[in-house]
C-alpha cells in the first residue's frame, strides 16, 4: 500500500493541501492522472465545484485531476486508476455514496493493490475499521458504518485537545471516544491537524511533526511522538 | 403535551439540573413517580449509576425516580407512567436502545397524551423529527435516524457559536447544519446551554433567558429572543 492519510486538508494560515506538497510530490511521483472522490461535499458544494477545488489544490503536480462522478462506471474507473484522492466533508454522506455507488469494495481493492491514495479528514476516516469515530453530523443515514479497513484501528481526524478554559458542557473529544470504547474494541488514533499517517506495504508511520493521542479500550489514553509506527496497533 | 426540552442538564458553575429547579417543580407538580430513561449512558456509565444520578438531581422533588431498565415490560411502564425524564449522553446509543427495546412508539404516545416529559441534551434531540442534527459520535449503528417527532423541526442542543479566534479547521456547528440542509428540509433550532423549550398543548416557547439560533433551508440563519413561540415553525 501507498497512502497518505491526513487529519485535515488545510492547516491554519496556509492554502488548501499546501502543507502536504512535498509528501504529495512523492506519493504521486510519475502519476499523470488522479481520480478525485468528491462525495463528502464540504458545505454542500457540488461534485463539480469540489473537483475544481482539488484540481487547484494539486496544481503543483504534473497530473490531471478527474472527479469520480464524471465516469460512467465508477467501480471500473477505480480499478483502472493510476492514483486516488478522497477529500473531506461529511463522512455520513461520503460513506452513503460509497455504498450507493457500489464503490466501497473497488476502492478498498485499489488501495490494497498499491494504487497511491490520499485521504483528508472524511477521506481519512473511511480508512479505519468503521466511521464510528467521526466528528461529523449524521445528515444522512448510511447503509452501514463499516468502512475500508485499510487500517486495523479507527481514526479521529481533526483531533482536538480539551480546552481547560471552556465553560461549555458538550462532551470533549476524549469523553466521546471513551463512550465509543464502551461499545467497540478497536484502538482509535486521534490525529491532530497537521499530522498524517504514511502507509506503505510494511509500515504505518506518524508524520507531520506533531504528537498523536492513542485511545485503547480499558486503558488510559497516551501520547506518541512523530515517527511512531502503528503497524502493530490493532 | 407538557414538556421541558432542554439544551443541557447542567450549566457551567451549577449542579446537575439545578438551573431547571423552578421549571421542574412546575412540570412535575403532584407527581409521585418519575420514570427515568437512562439509555444514553454519558461517559458509558451503567443504567443503574445513571438512574442514581437522576435521583440525586431530582431530590428537590417529592417524587420517586425509577429507571426504565428496572421494568420487565418497558413499553407498558411508559404507558402507565405518571411522568418521564430522558437524560443526555450519546444519541446514537439512546436511539438504538429505544428501537431495540421497542419503546419509541410507546414513548411518543405517552408524551402526546400529556405525560409530563423532561428531556436534556440527547433526551431533547429525540423530540425532533430525526437525530440528524446531534453533535454526538456514531458509536453504534441505530436501526434508523427517525425520532419522536414531538416537534415539527429538529434540535441542535449545546448549540455553540463559532469562536472567532479559533485556528481549528474542523467544521463549525453552523457549517454542519448548513450541510444538513443540503439533504433535509426541516428547520433546526440551535438551543444554547441554559435554554429550553416549554411545550404545551397549544404552544412551544423558548425559555431560559437566552436567544436561540434558527436555521431554515435556503435562508440565512437568524436569532430569536427568549419568549419566542415556535408553534408555527415547520
Amino acid at each position: 500500500m501507498n497512502c497518505i492519510i491526513a487529519s485535515t486538508s488545510t492547516i491554519h494560515g496556509s492554502e488548501y493541501l499546501a502543507y502536504l506538497e512535498e509528501a504529495l510530490k512523492d506519493l504521486y511521483k510519475d502519476v499523470t492522472e488522479i481520480i478525485f472522490i468528491p462525495y463528502a461535499r464540504p458545505g454542500g458544494i457540488s461534485h463539480d465545484q469540489y473537483t475544481q477545488k482539488a484540481k487547484e489544490g494539486l496544481a503543483f503536480l504534473d497530473a490531471e485531476v478527474k472527479g469520480l462522478h464524471e465516469f460512467e462506471n465508477p467501480a471500473e474507473a477505480l480499478k483502472n486508476a493510476q492514483a486516488l484522492f478522497t477529500g473531506g466533508g461529511n463522512t455520513f454522506l461520503l460513506v452513503s455514496q460509497l455504498y450507493n455507488q457500489k464503490v466501497l469494495e473497488p476502492l478498498q481493492q485499489a488501495i490494497k493493490s498499491g494504487t497511491p491514495y490520499l485521504g483528508t479528514s472524511a477521506g481519512s476516516n473511511i480508512c479505519g475499521q468503521t466511521m464510528g469515530t467521526t466528528n461529523d453530523m449524521p445528515i444522512v443515514y448510511p447503509p452501514s458504518f463499516k468502512t475500508l479497513g485499510i487500517l486495523e484501528f479507527n481514526l479521529n481526524p481533526h483531533y482536538l485537545d480539551p480546552d481547560p478554559n471552556s465553560t461549555h458542557k458538550g462532551e470533549t473529544r476524549e469523553t466521546r471516544i471513551k463512550e465509543f470504547h464502551h461499545l467497540n474494541s478497536m484502538p482509535v488514533v486521534g490525529l491532530r491537524e497537521g499530522s498524517w499517517l504514511c502507509v506503505t506495504e510494511n509500515d504505518i508511520v506518524l508524520e507531520g511533526g506533531l504528537k498523536a493521542r492513542v485511545f485503547e479500550k480499558d486503558q488510559d489514553a497516551y501520547e506518541v511522538e512523530n515517527g511512531t509506527s502503528f503497524k502493530d496497533l490493532k
